[in-house]
């Protein structure tokens, strides 16, 4: 369709307005600046900011905004077509977005004519001069205006005639871009393709204008918004809609961190500077950590699972041939291939894993052998490092000597008390470790026994080392093995632990559930001692 | 291309083994019967139940299925071909399969040139020779045998000639069906439907066989493994492989979960019995249980998000006309619309969940809505009873009035010391109960607080009910909530108890994790001695 080798499109990310539509997701003024910006330097060129008005803080955002701009972005306002029977000259919804300051305004309007009559109660025409009247208006006020063409595949599923007409409407009033929307999530990629084919048709014969600078914004109601997204664009679409990590109402939006990488590195278009899609994988973390979402470990590309790879053969085949293993190369998109370490493990994965840890290991060294007869041990005992890695990098440490002793475990008593009706603070918990020598004896109440370990600990360490303070527990798992042993079978117990982004993983194993929680507990501890140490090393030197 | 007016899809199952390949993901021998019993019901049509040989685990799973068969679905057995130079009749690889007697067996091998040079270090020659030897052996054996061809798109990209080769080889030799698999996740769905239509094409040509029986076996690198899938059905393929929740290495599986009311309810095929298309949230959110993954609320179709509506003008909306804002209706997949939570729907669900356990509710009746507001009140407490139906039971029982008080709790305590080196009886509990009026107080100790405190209950019981001797605690599960929060978040325990073939599972939640354990373990006993009395009293009439 295109001679171009590499034709461009235009992202759109709407993660600070549609993606805060997913239940549970909120964000400050300061959240959503720290997003733009970010996004702003990996080089997506629209930002699509809130609809102000709408609410006191996105009004307070595109304020904030003005006085220390975008680099290159544009930051775009949202709203909706003036109300039925006024003028968008005197309507007091489009006074915030004007005052918003924006080059570039969204207006969306109503495509299935079914919302029209029986969702605003109005005419079919009403509509249309909704559309026209809004759209002109903000030209006319110096906008550039994008038309979001709401319910767009439905409507023009039950009344194409006049889906059509509210596109024609948009674009005689003077709208830069048409966005077909799939708003309810319900379309699958085929019928994309095609409709988006019979719209690019449709003006074609209808104007002289080519291409017809169509955009897509689809929702993952079926499972398919990055599929219905590629599809529109192999169509002829040119601006592309979506969210970080597919935040959004419902199932989410198309997600931009699968959309970026195959529509640049497979399909060849152009979206974001080549050399910065590099900072996808981080990208994707940083917004789920302003935002407060546990990453998903096996998102497309950027999860942390995207290029793990099991097993002795496969293992070594991969480092070898990564082509025969990895759909794309994990850097290119900033991500990096992990050797899982479990059951199937042989040397080679050993050292693999060593090598992530910046650890040079060499096959014929005996601390290689050690590591492996050792990690064999541990995982015949119910031990699993596929998810601590953290607690694997302390065993090779050991291993080779160098595993420093922060402090030394001595031993702990738990008493709970528990009559029905007292549900706060049942769990106190004693701790005894030694720090250089001195022994310390610790207690402290919670919420349950584990919380209660953790407080004691924290207590006990944070005057020899104060930068435990900020470590923070962010994730607990348990898992019981050989279940069908009841309770009496083991425990296995992962702790994610981290500081702003950094996360690490350890895990105790135990017949004692409270005993492998301490053991996790006092593993994450350690680990993040140990790795603010070798960064503060690394700034020595 | 069909005239059909409901062509028939073949659903394949592979959560068994491909999705265990997850990292993090480990299912006991029980866990994948009641999974594959689950599927059965649903009328998945074929089970892959694992690789038999490749872990003891799997040698049992299918011996145990061999003593209590599933209803109508295969299962099967999954294996390579025979090694290179040796022959299928001598190959120690196949014996096991062969034992593990089932009718069905999945052979899977290479049609990528390289991974047979490079990976098998063997001729292209040899590797047709083993799909050959393999498929006619098992054949021989009187197996049905699917044709599992590993990395066959990007096979096909790189030398067409030569995977068609391995395609034409399984068919020739015997294979009943070929399915094409994008191993590593990279392929796009508009190539893929290309590809798919050259095969059909090539083999219509070639032979006057016609439909070719072709699969399609998806992974989710390229976040599109959905998308691909119907594709390829689209394209042609008549049997769609995947898992539920799309569990499996790195990026996962296809979806069932997705692609079953894609497939059924929006591209007209049929794929499991139309009035049993229902179950599928509660398959989904069962099996998440049984792995121990937090199921995700914003999954399409199934999601607990899925079709939740915000805002007062959409929800009326929503309700008067919900065509116009949902794709599908919700209780086509079981799932339900979320607003201000829609009595109608719930109150459906409860009735239908009461009959399995053979109580009949009139939604009329007090009882029933008194039943469905509990429901609501513990799961906004983090309480979930898909997989602990034993205290849903007593939750029904007591709102009609009829839960039997065997005996009642007036609390515990639980000690536990650990100084380092010593492992075992480390933890002491102490349960208070009352028994027809009167207070029982016993201790117990055991290995960990929750083995001390079950002990204890049993000890304290077992004079009043001697037929809690025969209950065991066969499996024990615990799930933090909220886990982002750390040790201080809520505890859920499911327990599973049973006699012989008998098991049922309760729960307890609690921010203290031996409260919640408790509870779970109470609520076993009791719902054992209710069922045995039950029995007891069926005998006697």
């Amino acid at each position: 369709m295109t001679t171009d080798p590499s034709p461009q499109l235009w992202l759109y990310d709407t993660t600070l307005r549609d993606g805060t539509q997913r239940e549970g997701l909120s964000l400050s003024i300061e959240d959503k600046i720290r997003i733009a910006r970010r996004l702003d330097q990996m080089g997506v060129p629209f930002i699509e900011g809130g609809w102000p008005g709408a609410n006191p803080k996105d009004v307070e955002f595109f304020w904030q905004l003005r006085e220390y701009p975008l680099q290159t972005a544009e930051v775009v306002a949202f709203c909706s077509t003036r109300r039925p029977h006024s003028t968008a000259k005197t309507e007091s919804l489009l006074e915030p977005i004007l005052n918003a300051g924006t080059r570039w305004v969204t207006v969306f309007g109503k495509s299935w004519d079914l919302h029209v009559t029986a969702g605003l109660k109005t005419t079919l025409a009403e509509n249309l001069a909704m559309i026209r009247d809004t759209i002109e208006y903000l030209c006319y006020q110096g906008r550039q205006v994008i038309y979001d063409a709401e319910h767009w595949f439905d409507g023009y599923k039950h009344n194409p005639d006049y889906a059509l007409q509210t596109l024609e409407t948009a674009i005689a009033s003077g709208a830069q871009w048409l966005v077909l929307c799939d708003t309810n999530g319900g379309t699958l990629p085929q019928e994309i393709s095609q409709i988006v084919t019979s719209v690019i048709s449709h003006f074609s014969l209808l104007t002289s204008q080519q291409p017809i600078p169509l955009g897509i914004h689809t929702h993952n109601d079926s499972g398919t918004a990055v599929a219905n997204a590629l599809a529109a664009v192999m169509a002829g679409a040119r601006m592309v809609q979506g969210t970080i990590n597919g935040y959004g109402e419902r199932c989410g939006n198309a997600n931009l961190c699968e959309l970026i990488p195959n529509l640049q590195l497979k399909l060849g278009y152009s979206c974001i500077p080549q050399h910065q899609l590099n900072q996808l994988t981080e990208v994707s973390r940083f917004v789920s950590e302003v935002v407060n979402l546990a990453p998903d470990d096996h998102a497309p590309f950027v999860g942390s699972s995207a290029f793990a790879h099991k097993g002795g053969i496969h293992v070594s085949a991969v480092e070898r041939n990564p082509v025969t293993y990895e759909h794309i190369r994990p850097e290119q998109v900033g991500n990096r291939r992990r050797i899982v370490i479990s059951e199937q493990s042989g040397l080679s994965n050993v050292l693999a894993k060593a090598r992530t840890f910046g650890i040079e290991l060499d096959k014929d060294q005996p601390a290689a052998r050690q590591i492996l007869q050792r990690l064999k041990e541990l995982e015949s005992q119910g031990y699993q490092f596929e998810a601590a890695e953290a607690s694997f990098a302390l065993l090779m440490y050991e291993a080779l000597g160098n595993r420093q002793q922060f402090f030394e475990v001595k031993g702990f008593q738990v008493h709970c008390d528990l009559v029905e009706g007292k549900e706060t603070n049942n769990a106190l918990a004693t701790v005894k470790i030694a720090v250089n020598g001195e022994n310390i004896l610790e207690a402290a109440e919670g919420n349950g026994p584990v919380a209660a370990l953790d407080t004691a600990l924290r207590k006990a360490l944070v005057n020899f080392y104060p930068q435990i303070a900020t470590f923070e527990l962010t994730d607990y798992k348990v898992r019981i093995l050989n279940g069908h042993t009841g309770t009496a079978a083991k425990t296995r117990v992962l702790v994610e632990s981290g500081t702003g982004y950094e996360r690490w993983t350890t895990i105790g194993v135990s017949p004692n559930i409270l005993a492998a929680s301490y053991q996790a507990v006092v593993e994450g501890l350690e680990y993040g001692l140990l790795l603010h140490q070798v960064k503060v090393r690394v700034k020595d030197f």
